[in-house]
């Protein structure tokens, strides 16, 4: 049985990131942050839409305007497609667990 | 800040399914349940693909071949769609927090 919340030992000290679901259109992903952060001048600028939540740890994700969201467990988000975001900050113990979808999500 | 473990309170003595995104191909679902089980003699068969992971609570899925797989929080599966199914039973305590994608999840 596949389980989210079991994690490498040792974790590695770079952020990892499994496809666990991925067709043409659409991917699930798990991502386990330990502390890294997307650099200060850096966004991401996606072409798809993500729900992402974070199931384990804190976090902070701020946006271009300047609106900085903490997040803790359970906490999800939608970002639209290019909508500039970045992760501002990730804990280490206990390492983030987020789940991210990445599809067409938002009705146009 | 919307969180997928906070629940109502008190809890209602019924499943409680709530649509999180939804566009015409694909939803998200947050799903409560409360010892409710799929009646024996009943199956889901849908239409869609659906993966499926239990964030809390303990429950038993079991399929139209006999196999059963027994979930613990953060335990995942991608049923298939006509992947025929019935949620055999969900804990009371703690109350059973799943969240269910439902699109075209498989490759074809």
């Amino acid at each position: 049985m596949n389980n989210i919340f079991q994690l490498p030992f040792p974790l590695p000290p770079i952020e990892i990131v499994e496809t666990l679901v991925k067709t043409e259109q659409f991917r699930i992903e798990r991502i386990i942050s330990t502390g890294q952060a997307t650099p200060p001048d850096q966004w991401y600028d996606q072409v798809q839409d993500e729900w992402v939540i974070l199931l384990q740890g804190q976090a902070t994700v701020s946006y271009e305007d300047g609106r900085e969201v903490a997040l803790i467990a359970g906490d999800y988000l939608l970002i639209a497609a290019h909508e500039k975001h970045r992760v501002k900050e990730t804990s280490v113990d206990p390492p983030c667990i987020w789940l991210a979808i990445h599809g067409s999500l938002v009705k146009n």
